[in-house]
């Protein structure tokens, strides 16, 4: 499908926010892994798995185009050699709206394929009572798995 | 701090909601890595990180005593040699309530320690429009990382 090559756990979770601001529904298709064995939770959203729910879920949520920007911060990293999982704050800004929406907290799982990192995860629910103001800072030293 | 040891990650799975249904804390935590990389998200509650955050959350949860069962269903795997992801949905009946509530639906993920699978990711968050009747469906084939 998609030829775009991610070389860091880093690049490929940027794809994906970029995407998800861009409301670029291929952009969006090329950060995931290909297999089936793919999981997606939008906030307050049922479960979705595989290719063709994951991309449906996509597709109606970009059906109004873009409209937001994303700000991630409080990054909590566990990476390994061949799969990383990022646990991330979203802080969304809809636009027309002067203040940003309460934080989402997103668990990111990513594995390493041989097109390089893809996303296999991506578990998104609403965060209440989370200091908005923290949401900048510094991400914790990332955890090196076995 | 435990001496327990999970060989496979169903067993440390099986553990994570036996010590849910028992309101059994030591047995939860035994369950988590031992590491502060560990993030755990309560359906419509903030994201605790490190040891003090996740033990403190699941206390709180404790307080009341046991009073639930916990059914697993539509299990999506990605299984590797030293990390797995689980997605399930959880079939929750408290006790005194006649019917199970609308289900969960949650990330789970564990490293291979040398003390055996652990732990290190719970994401749980509700999934509206869930058909529970599919929840005893039988679990996905696994998918073996690379």
């Amino acid at each position: 499908m998609s030829t775009r090559i991610f070389p860091t756990v880093q690049d490929a979770e940027n794809a994906f926010y970029e995407a998800l601001e861009r409301a670029d529904l291929e952009a969006m298709m090329a950060v995931w892994s290909e297999d089936e064995e793919i999981v997606c939770v939008h906030p307050a959203g049922q479960r979705l798995a595989g290719q063709a729910q994951v991309r449906e879920g996509w597709r109606q949520m970009f059906a109004g185009g873009p409209g937001m920007r994303v700000q991630i911060g409080q990054q909590v990293v566990a990476a390994g050699m061949m799969v990383a999982v990022h646990s991330v704050h979203e802080i969304i800004t809809v636009a027309g709206e002067q203040r940003p929406r309460p934080p989402m907290v997103a668990t990111n799982v990513y594995l390493r394929t041989p097109a390089g990192w893809r996303m296999v995860v991506h578990h998104a629910s609403p965060a209440p009572g989370e200091p908005a103001a923290d949401a900048a800072a510094e991400p914790s030293a990332p955890k090196i798995l076995h």
